[in-house]
């Protein structure tokens, strides 16, 4: 607590800079002993309030959503895409703007529906998961097993002779929580991960479960599921809330159900991807990067608007911002727009592949819509903290704090946490009101019309803040503690 | 505005029975000169106190919603439907109870998908028409000629030359007003009726539209359209709102849309339908009918809890009420649940020529879900007049009021209004509160979670009086004015 009052106060003086001619701004962090020299972070509030009042972030989730739409990784609207940033970016005022592609092998969805047939007829508003095997030809019918959540499948023996799943068409009805951080989807969503391997362990002959998200509205969410060899692999898909709390009802009334299902899908097809790179040259420590990024792909439904057209154009224009202020920082700023997080992370890979042996700053990403931020946590070697410290201070005017709890134990957007983890690079995790996410998240709903696109010129202030003084430190933010 | 006051007035005075002991009751209507006899309003205002209180309809429609569930015609849901509704009318102490079969050939919904494809992708929440034909295999590829209206279609020349329509998916945006009577409903679903044809006939290869509703939600509406043999057979199907929203925004930026459509169905399947018939049978006049009535089919989407669960519930209820409460009129006071409606009025086709000699003294459907009722409009001979009023009287204090306009002109729901056109039988329209009724029709949210259950015993209240002194009349009703 008092922490968050010390960077509340600083917060507050921070705020005092606004409007004050440059020259005249207090210098009151280099006074206190801060590891920035006072004209550093100068440049890095300037950045801040330019980056409130600019409307790029807003216009480029337009292009993106409106002129592209969904670009499922290895699609010719993923390559669309790539085209429309490459030019953007360039245009921007960036530098080095390149492509770097990858092979990869794509799923691709097929027509499919679901209905229950006892003890009545309901057709399902149901999405196949990303990677489900297609059903025989004229689908499949089967009694239901229902099951409260994961854990609750979990609990029983893995083994179809004693498990209820056995024959049946394993239901989980893992509910969602609201909440700002995210946490209610990070705990649901491995019923999503997990539920056809579980469930196949035990017999099932396919995998349903409620929507991974918050909305009641009738859509259905997808995402990526995962086989193992050891197991069949079951088709797998997520039915409406509406339809789940249907569902869950006739399960409570001791009803035996049954569902038809009919799900059309192919994988393993032949595609290319690529990153999308665009840079901000340093000066004496060019060859160090600092990587702020986003992922071009999405899942092949709605727009892609919150996931993550919105990452797009926050970290696109951050750079920007930092291209057009002019300074350059000691290291190289590097944005990265990922092609295929949705499904694998083949972009990650490969960008990890490619640039493992170059030192890495820090790498960040912008993967949770278009929410505010309201935190900031670094994952950097202890050495460093007093440079985080620092750049919380010049964030803490946006609403930004530094919890004290999990503190130097951020876990950065899914790209960045894999580069993080195999490469042991440092990271920063900023961290965005969530609370809306999961209404449209993996869903036909995520379309610009459902966006909330007023707090995009306050995460591009803080990535370029973040990254521009990241790039500007005195102190090397490496190794960090995993 | 008169004639409002005193329905008022008398609506007041009838307000002030309630809670009367039955001998107490003032015979004020008959004193007046009423066509009944004292003992017949008393007996009807006691069907209507009872059936207030009444929890028969709100029972049955949550059986057949989640027993059952949608139930289209010629489908074993209907069947079940069938069997159910005979089980329950018998007990219900109705007499006669039977189910009449017809052969009928029935539409069948296959898989489909469509989305657009330029200026950007996106999925479309889309929905087969009901009796729309297949795309060829591998579905087809258009540019999209966007009309505001039917009548934007309808005003180019009906000539593929001389149409941007040819060669291109036609989309019409109708909008559907929200009203509280349906007509926004009532002029909207022309374009899903009629636009297959009008496109044909300007070249298009396919018709698309907006959702024909009053919900944002991403849900799509689906209903019958029809052919002509003029023209080919072009695949029809309609897009969510929120689709159409964007759809429009894209074509009001000048921008060229293109569309890819997979629409698979089967038509002309050989099937079997019913229509199923209770009664409670009359007295001196027994051979005459006063028909009240509702359609057990369904669409294939969602539950049919307000098209039309609710009817089935509310009619059934009535019948009902009429038989617990002893009494016999004059006339045989019939029920019937007709089988496909949604797709040809097969039921009351079939229930005419079945009956066409029988003498039918009013016909009657409740057939817009589960809202209060607020007006009543007769269709019968002058003569018969004095009676509707008499009835409209023990109505008024459900707040059902008999408007001026369109005094005489009732016009019934659709199977009645069949029924009255083709043999003139007299009819009675009692009108429903539609003001949510399009949020839910013909989707996917027609479900009993939907539902507001509230209203459904007034309306059974309300068809229990109209039809037991329709029954009881001294006054034959036909013929009616057409």
């Amino acid at each position: 607590m008092a922490g968050l009052q010390r960077r509340a106060l600083l917060g507050a003086a921070g705020l005092l800079t606004v409007g004050l001619p440059l020259g005249l701004v207090p210098q009151a962090a280099a006074a206190a002993g801060s590891p920035f020299e006072a004209a550093d972070l100068e440049h890095a509030r300037a950045l801040r309030e330019r980056g409130l009042a600019d409307r790029t972030a807003p216009s480029l989730v337009r292009e993106l959503c409106e002129g592209i739409g969904a670009r499922p990784a290895g699609s010719p609207e993923e390559a669309k895409a790539r085209a429309w940033a490459l030019q953007v970016l360039a245009a921007l005022g960036l530098e080095n703007v390149r492509a770097e592609t990858f092979p990869l092998r794509i799923w691709q969805r097929g027509p499919a529906a679901a209905r229950l047939t006892a003890p009545a007829a309901r057709p399902l508003v149901m999405a196949a998961l990303g990677n489900s095997v297609a059903t025989p030809a004229g689908g499949l019918d089967a009694e239901v097993a229902w099951y409260p959540s994961l854990a609750a499948l979990q609990a029983e023996a893995a083994d179809p002779a004693r498990s209820q799943a056995n024959g049946r068409i394993v239901f989980i009805d893992e509910r969602t929580p609201r909440t700002r951080d995210g946490r209610g989807y990070g705990n649901a969503v491995l019923a999503r991960i997990n539920g056809p391997v579980e469930a196949a362990r035990r017999g099932a002959v396919a995998l349903a479960l409620r929507s991974i998200g918050t909305s009641g509205q009738p859509v259905a969410h997808t995402g990526a599921t995962r086989y193992d060899l050891s197991v069949p692999r079951i088709p797998a898909f997520a039915v409406s809330v509406p339809d789940a709390e249907f569902i869950a009802a006739r399960h409570a009334a001791g009803e035996t159900l049954k569902m038809h299902l009919d799900l059309q899908a192919r994988s393993g097809v032949d595609a290319t991807s690529a990153n999308v790179i665009a840079e901000w040259r340093g000066t004496d420590l060019a060859h160090e990067i600092v990587l702020i990024s986003a992922h071009l792909d999405t899942w092949d439904v709605g727009q892609g608007a919150e996931d993550n057209g919105a990452g797009v154009a926050i970290a696109s224009a951050a750079a920007a911002l930092i291209a057009s202020g002019g300074r350059r920082a000691r290291r190289t700023i590097r944005l990265v727009l990922f092609g295929n997080e949705e499904n694998g992370f083949d972009g990650a890979l490969n960008y990890g592949n490619r640039y493992k042996d170059v030192p890495h700053q820090l790498v960040g990403e912008s993967d949770f819509g278009a929410g505010r931020l309201y935190a900031v946590r670094s994952r950097v070697a202890p050495a460093a903290l007093p440079v985080i410290d620092a750049m919380a201070e010049v964030l803490a005017p946006l609403g930004i704090t530094q919890p004290e709890s999990g503190r130097n134990q951020g876990n950065p957007a899914p790209d960045a946490s894999v580069l993080m983890r195999r490469h042991r690079w440092p990271a920063i995790a900023l961290s965005q009101d969530g609370s809306r996410y999961f209404d449209v998240h993996h869903t036909a709903n995520d379309t610009l019309e459902t966006l909330d696109t007023s707090g995009l010129p306050q995460n591009a202030a803080a990535w370029a803040v973040t990254a521009w003084l990241a790039a500007q430190s005195p102190v090397t933010f490496g190794p960090p503690p995993l």
